[in-house]
């Protein structure tokens, strides 16, 4: 379960990043291959938060996973300085494969009220491989 | 018309890009986000065999190409070293949009005789915006 | 001052920054040009620290921070998953440039003991500009 | 010898980069960081242009490249579209090291006569190791 029971209400999980100068572009806004990064450090450390470190993963077993497809929209844009929050919801997909799904929020700033504004909607379809051979294997130990 | 005829046969625009360390992960592969870069590259190329420059595009007209989708399939891994041509074929969706299907492939090793590979399929759709307002625009001048 | 008085003793200032996917390369360490993310991560968080925020200082003073000369050290590599501790030791220079002295460490592994380990040291030398001008402008107000 | 004998006079080897999106930062400039992303590409073609290939001298031989030092001095900025150009002069350092003394220039505009303009110069040190032991190997073949 990636959710975690608050209240009898279920909330994804969700990592925050912050903005930096590396991650924008001359439009001003974050480049927009860069949201795939703060996608992928919220997926490891969702792993993380259940005691997979994928280095101990390939290491010992052997495994590692590879992203077989991924969509993005982009609703809007984050600038320099921003603080985003960036969710994770996975579900299993088939034996092998698992899919997630992954927001990315601009969080109010510093003194203001108010909601979080939704940037960008993501899925990321994975595949669990063995390192050598690259062949799939089961995800169900990871992602039930 | 991105594509030039050839014989009667339309070939889309490609161009080519090396993968060096900076493109590669721990993985021993191209990092997944950085097929965007590669992407990105051949759409920038392409207006530019056009006779659009994006620096100057901003400047002159105030004008800006925004990403609001990309969805990209991994069908193979590049590695480093490998030589990649990044393929454009642009239609236009609606008045201020169009949708750029792009394939990268790993081109047959020197030496070595065969087809090359088929590493991602991605579409990639682009909204023509005033650069200040950010208000859509025709896109028709550019993308016809 | 950027460094913090803790019972006579002074303590740089420091940020801590995860190796992801996004920071290594194929020889399964990190790529040699992104310890200069971490390092800038670490000097923005420490003018955050004093209460400036790089965009604001940009939109309200028309004022902003370029790198003249980067000099970096690389003593041991940093891998995947790693924990890092990245310094700040900042003293002024001229009146319009400072030099911010910088080191990466590793921390030690969870459930290990030991010292963190020096992974790279580093001098970067910024000087301070009219954003629309480039001419130096005064710096002591931000680095005392 | 990396340089080409020309009327008696010696030119060193020199690779091409364009600036794209990617490269960029919201300051409208390249990022700071990226310019060791060139300087390393162009290394690269360098021992390319005499037949090594790093993928091959790491599969075949054991051997890898690491850098130990990096110091770069940055003269003035390159922008979107610029056309860059690279150069690498090495010479031999210790048995086992190189120096690599690299500059990156952007190339006058099309349509525009004049020189072109010295943007970054570096100084990058290099060491020659097995890549399972890390121990410094003979440099002399590949930097005579």
């Amino acid at each position: 379960m990636s959710a975690v029971s608050i209240g009898g209400e279920m909330r994804p999980f969700e990592w925050a990043a912050r903005v930096y100068w590396e991650d924008t572009d001359a439009g001003g806004v974050v480049y927009y291959a860069n949201y795939l990064r703060f996608l992928e450090r919220a997926r490891t450390e969702w792993l993380r938060s259940r005691g997979i470190v994928q280095q101990q993963l390939a290491s010992e077993k052997g495994l590692q996973f590879m992203v077989l497809r991924a969509t993005v929209d982009y609703r809007a844009a984050a600038r320099l300085d921003d603080l985003l929050a960036v969710t994770v919801e996975p579900r299993q997909d088939t034996r092998t494969t698992a899919i997630f799904r992954q927001c990315v929020f601009r969080e109010a700033m510093d003194g203001r009220t108010g909601e979080r504004e939704l940037l960008v909607e993501a899925e990321v379809r994975v595949v669990c491989v063995d390192a050598k051979t690259l062949r799939p294997r089961r995800i169900a130990e990871y992602i039930p």
